[in-house]
């Protein structure tokens, strides 16, 4: 710690700053000074270059009864500065540029150790309202009062601890205002038809719902070669969005008249998608999903959260009878540690589109014009800067 | 037609010989002359060596409503060796030794093309009494009445016409008494620990009833190198003959106690099975098996067919959150052309055992006591020879 203290007068001391306090559900955020402490053992304190909205800050900044909590700091899409690391951290020090993500990488576990998971076993992903290891809050409001983390990561603060599991160091030349949408939504569109699905070129891909997740899956499609990319949305505006990400075709699922979407998009396509994604978060739909996949390879993601409790229901008869398979993604599959950087290059050669999500961008004490933004429908993404 | 004709007295002329029919749901199938008429275009008439019994067989023949139809011959996993072709049939000819299969490979369609699928597009699996591309039959009883077909095979006949779609050429040097065995239920299990999941060497694997498929499954999962096989069964019996096709653990379904199948399995694993096959038919059972599988790379594969209607019900979270997948495997996953041959390749090396599935052999006169015996759970394969 010594030579870190020498280089960096605040490290090893708590921080007063400024951070958007949610005090109450569904009111205005409330910027307020609070009190950031110090990173404990594998802890990293990061000073918040700028933080995105994503529409999971707008579900529990709703939310009346648990899961919901206040006061809180939400925010989950960032990119920062590590300003000062606890003890036992080697991977990432002062200076660094590094995004935090609501998914953990300890590298240890069987799940982060083995190719085909993302849902590392230490640090599980869980609705928790404090830090993942030492279980305690590290913000305090100016009356001694602690202010619940979120998912986390919790970046709308100047200031905020990370556990260093949740931590990616990125390469420092990358634009902050377009890296910091790769910590949540866009990965999880982007990667759930690279690492979920595994999209291969010239595959055909349906996509339900065209919110920024189903827009990143199409961005995820395109960049994986798929050669045609069917939208499918109740709202026909979305098309000319969606065509910026490389959607071919569009369906307005509210005027299909009497045939189901799986009758119109097995009409389409000669008989179903080969990979289909649901991205609204209504269980009815990804019976629909099902039913517009492909016989014998076709797959159904499902990315939408419905409500706690919904079930899924699925023919049995189907499923033994068309080989077709259903399976889940969680942050698009992706490992945040070694795939955001492999993202962040591919944007930096002009693979991944990235610009072309931002449609927003406000200083921090406008951060509620966000919240009005997404609520209204008018952004994909907002980006909120600091500028301290 | 003339170098056959020259060859083989019988070739284009309607051939008489006994056959099992099957004249009233549920009753004793009676032997009877029959007259069985050559192969119109595409079509191979095939003189059965042996045939065995499948619970399929079981199952149609206790079928008093549609599907159910009678009389029938059934039949549908089966050695022959072909007695003549009709035209445009180039890829057997007479006296070639094939395996006839339920399932077809055109060669030609999407499906057929692609590694991924087995499901042939242009004789698509269907519950149909009749040949697959003529739509008629080619067995009439002694009063010129025609009988049904059974799964395009009807192999309990000493000769029966099958599309050339649905004939796999084979080594005439292995056994038929093993090899029929490969023309539907050990393909079905061994093919979907082998195709359909794809399951790696070292993983842990999970069956859910030790019938012979559930133990095909566990012949196919030890040939791939899985290190542990857990076979689950109401059953305790069915650990012994588990043994023998590498099954390791057992868990016995009617004692877990207060606990679920999915705590049990979760607790002998730490986590969870890599792979969960559903062997019964009970779509409660997929539920569970779901709930045996590993997070993050899980895969549960559906084998067991359920009653007509029957709905899969998952919640919408665990699909979300858990990174699993959920399949179904038709055949499984078998391409039976092409992967038939492997399989009885790996026979004749010694890897993949078959003996050890003919608990039985009776004589064709003998056919009632091959049901009696699957009926009474004591047989696994009951071989049923011709001897003409
Ligand atoms: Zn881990
Ligand atoms: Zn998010
Ligand atoms: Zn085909
Ligand atoms: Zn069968």
């Amino acid at each position: 710690m010594v030579e870190s203290e020498l280089l960096n007068g605040t490290a090893g001391k708590p921080i007063r700053c400024r951070a958007a306090v949610s005090r109450e559900p569904g009111a205005p955020l409330v910027i307020e000074e609070i009190t950031v402490a110090p990173p404990m053992s594998h802890e990293v304190r990061i000073r918040i270059i700028c933080t995105s909205l994503c529409h999971s800050d707008i579900i529990f900044w709703k939310m009346k009864d648990p899961p919901g909590f206040f006061p809180r700091i939400f925010g989950h899409e960032a990119v920062g500065v590590v300003e000062s690391v606890g003890e036992n951290v080697d991977e990432v020090s002062e200076g660094d540029v590094v995004i935090p993500t609501f998914m953990s990488v300890c590298g240890e576990c069987a799940d982060c150790m083995s190719p085909k998971s993302n849902l590392c076993s230490k640090f599980p992903f869980k609705l928790s309202t404090s830090m993942p290891r030492h279980e305690t809050s590290r913000f305090t409001d100016l009356n001694g009062h602690p202010l619940f983390h979120f998912l986390f990561v919790s970046s709308f603060s100047e200031y905020t601890v990370v556990d260093v599991a949740h931590v990616t160091k990125i390469d420092p030349t990358v634009p902050p205002g377009k890296a910091c949408l790769l910590g949540c939504g866009i990965s999880t569109g982007v990667g759930a038809a690279w690492r979920t699905a595994n999209v291969e070129a010239g595959s055909t891909v349906a996509i339900f719902g065209l919110g920024s997740i189903g827009l990143a899956v199409a961005e995820g499609a395109r960049l994986c070669g798929a050669s045609r990319i069917i939208g499918i949305d109740v709202n026909p505006d979305k098309y000319e969005i969606g065509k910026k990400f490389g959607v071919t075709d569009f369906v307005d699922a509210g005027k299909s008249g009497d045939k189901s979407l799986g009758q119109v998009i097995n009409e389409m396509t000669g008989g179903g998608a080969d990979y289909c994604f649901e991205c609204v978060g209504l269980s009815s739909l990804v019976h629909e999903a099902y039913a517009c996949c492909r016989k014998g390879w076709g797959k159904t993601i499902v990315l939408g959260v419905d409500r706690p409790g919904a079930q899924l229901t699925i023919s049995s008869h189907d499923v033994l009878h068309t080989g077709k398979s259903l399976m889940g993604s969680l942050f698009g599959g992706i490992k945040a540690k070694s795939d955001i950087p492999i993202l962040l290059k591919r944007y930096m050669d002009k693979e991944l589109q990235l610009d072309e999500f931002v449609t927003h961008e406000v200083g921090f004490e406008d951060i509620n014009k966000s919240f009005e933004l997404l609520l209204e429908g008018k952004s994909l993404r907002c980006v909120i800067w600091m500028k301290n």
